[in-house]
């Protein structure tokens, strides 16, 4: 686990797609984070006190969060610099880039002195093993998306926050790096080795009998050329009792491929099913999650009620307009838990 | 490239099943292995000379294959010794055991002293880059299958020498440590990262304009929930043209999973086509190729007519029974392949 509460850093972004697992931190974990770190050519704020290293330090926090991307993943002079600032400080880093930090032995070594960590999310857990997809008590909801990057975290937070709000036990599971930076654990999917995807997942997700949820975290996409593998083996691993579908209604062509149509709703639910029926022969839909940020809120609830009535399920935007509409279809419905839902 | 000729290495191992990787180069690159190395413990033989190292070396063989399997993959003190032995007589030494030969120091030292290399088959390619799922011109095959282990491989390369033996352009390309030291490259496909399932194979199979044929070994199975990322990885980086489905007849549950049954052909078959479909919209099934290696003659013969008849599809077994009826299929009824087949 990553100690909190966290500095966020932002550094010299200027874009926000740059600073999202920053942002998911903050959005998710609010009470967790002292404030945002960020350069003077930074125009961008999560809306936190804006701290130095000294400052993040005396107010608390014991972990830098680079929660940023930068072109090729790599840890520029800049950032090993405010990294090195922030363990002279006495905090830990933590950071999900493709280079690590511990590959940095100036970093290594100040770590190593200061008797602090250096969390880099995008490891893969040691001594994985395959999975067997053989049945598991507990409930497991799985994002599943049209495309990547269409929401499938945030629908995800969204739905465990959801049932949590309703009494119910519910554990966010998380598989990329914003998400296991949010979750403080879980397994970054597509950086494990390809025999271990579907093991991965039933590792995150063991047998439970509390009557509680394991919302898992979806990634890429059954129609994505370059990552179907990955949710294939997500689907399996996750033996999910019921799913979700999100999907970024303004999305032109398949995220990275021009030219390649996105599925249709009806098709991508279905292959999904099918696939999942694997190791979860009950499998349900239980709802579509759209993201609307860029619309008109009164087309987006026109497109929520037009969808639910084309596919005969909840359809919302779980930012905009909440999940109580899917909860009510996932309580209600799921299979195994029809005996419990009449008591809450 | 590993350097041929071979010397075969059969060690302490007591079953056939631990030694087939060298016993698949002694079937499919019979005249790249002088021999085969095995202690006097060992009662089983390739029908190959049985040669000391310094033997070996002195009637040529360039390379020590360790083509065996042991429980946990681990480099034994018993192969380094022999290992060590080879080096000394200036031989390359290959592998493709979990362990890694070059994380021996012993053999690192002496590779290096000796001007010699150390091939770790199951090394996935540095600098792999995602697939793309993007049209692409040539001739593909891809075998899949009901289970793992089911004959792919044997299969694949049965396809490669029919198509050869007819005059016709042909390349095997191999996804796993047996089938790369056959082909002498290749990807350890279930040794990629998540990522880079269809990346790996797009980059073992690229385009190619001269109207021969790439036959891609398959891995694992659509319907076997340890490994069914790995085959929707490869079945959309193979982008094929035709498929070809193995099937153990007297398999009784899926490949380390008691209890699970094996699919139908024709779901297996659906499932796959449906699969390939996202990159390779006009793939067509050529044939089913059945493992009949433990069946009497006449019942295997049987099987595959009585097969042949319910899929409507040529059915063999390519070991005992060759492969022109699948080749046949293959050249007539390719969509791209029609028009050239009939001056063949």
């Amino acid at each position: 686990m990553i100690p909190a509460p966290y500095l966020l850093y932002l550094g010299h972004s200027t874009d926000f797609a740059g600073i999202k697992t920053s942002r998911g931190l903050a959005a998710f974990r609010p009470d967790d984070c002292v404030g945002e770190f960020r350069h003077d050519d930074c125009p961008l704020t999560l809306g936190l006190p804006r701290l130095t290293i000294a400052e993040g330090a005396a107010r608390g926090a014991r972990t830098l969060v680079l929660g940023i991307a930068n072109s090729g993943g790599t840890l520029g002079s800049d950032l090993v610099e405010d990294a090195a600032a922030a363990l002279e400080a006495g905090m830990n880093v933590a950071a999900g880039l493709h280079q690590r930090l511990r590959d940095v032995p100036r970093l290594a070594e100040l770590a190593k002195a200061k008797g602090l960590q250096l969390f880099d999310v995008r490891d893969a857990p040691a001594n994985m093993v395959v999975g067997n997809g053989n049945p598991r008590a507990g409930h497991r909801l799985l994002t599943v998306g049209t495309d990547c990057s269409v929401g499938k975290m945030y629908t995800t937070l969204a739905l465990t926050e959801g049932l949590r709000a309703r009494g119910i036990v519910a554990d966010f599971r998380a598989t990329g790096q914003t998400g296991i930076l949010i979750a403080g654990s879980g397994v970054p999917i597509d950086a494990v080795v390809a025999d271990f995807i579907s093991g991965g997942i039933e590792m995150i997700t063991p047998a439970r009998s509390d009557d509680g949820w394991d919302l898992i975290e979806g990634q890429g996409s059954l129609f994505h050329p370059s990552f179907a593998g990955v949710s294939t083996g997500l689907l399996h691993g996750a033996q999910p009792e019921a799913i979700v579908m999100c999907h970024d209604p303004l999305r032109e062509h398949m995220r990275g491929i021009p030219g390649r149509k996105l599925p249709g709703l009806k098709e991508c639910l279905d292959a999904n099913l099918q696939v999942a029926r694997l190791t979860s022969p009950n499998v349900r839909a239980v709802g579509i999650c759209l993201n609307t940020s860029q619309m008109d809120p009164a087309e987006a609830r026109d497109l929520c009620a037009r969808t639910a009535d084309e596919l005969g399920l909840p359809t919302t935007d779980p930012i905009a307009f909440g999940t109580d509409a899917i909860l009510d279809e996932l309580l209600c419905t799921a299979p195994s838990a029809r005996s419990t839902t009449a008591s809450r």
